[in-house]
């Protein structure tokens, strides 16, 4: 595989859709994704594995069963697996990812807002 | 573990030292870092793992044998494992890694400029 330099900015302009993560780059078997935000997404919890969540562009918020989490640009917040919860944002945000290749979107939740996995941009 | 949520920018601010990677965040057995790069480093390579090179202010270069990638702000570039490379800086460059727990710095070449392991900041 050649050794690429990409920009997250290039890669964001690519694609508009919102709770639908894209694949910039891997790490071994862990993913770095990009994702836009808009609206309120499904609580759910991924199991088998923490997520991170890094705001790029924007404010967020992600709801846990007893508390929320505020992040702005530059904020960074890791869910621990198992964890429950719900990402919103009141405006478009841009979020890197980074969880380990496979994880779906919406984790143990139903498939009404499952985005296809593993889609590269 | 609490779930924090933590800035880049301030834990940047809480360190000056040059190629010292410190421990922002574990995702699993991964490790998100926070370093600062000027001037240049050492060759070296990591022989089990890949590593995320992303360009949170500043520029920096990451020499190969066969060509020279150039980062600016936004820009990501992941060194396969087993590849040589030296990182460089004209100046200070602050820089977010991914790699998992127990990389150090240098890799597979001398101990001169190896950081102290699993800092946290």
């Amino acid at each position: 595989m050649p050794i690429d330099v990409l920009n997250l900015a290039d890669k964001l302009a690519r694609f508009s859709e919102r709770w639908s993560p894209r694949v910039v780059a891997e790490v071994n078997d862990y993913q770095i994704k990009l994702a836009k935000f808009e609206g309120t997404f499904v609580w759910h919890a991924h199991d088998d594995t923490d997520e991170a969540f890094l705001v790029l562009a924007g404010a967020m918020r992600i709801e846990f069963r007893d508390r929320v989490a505020h992040l702005a640009e530059g904020d960074l917040c890791v869910v621990p697996k198992g964890t429950e919860h719900r990402p919103s944002a009141d405006a478009e945000c841009h979020v890197l990812l980074i969880e380990p290749r496979g994880v779906v979107n919406t984790g143990d939740a139903g498939v009404d807002r499952r985005a296809a996995n593993d889609v590269w941009v």
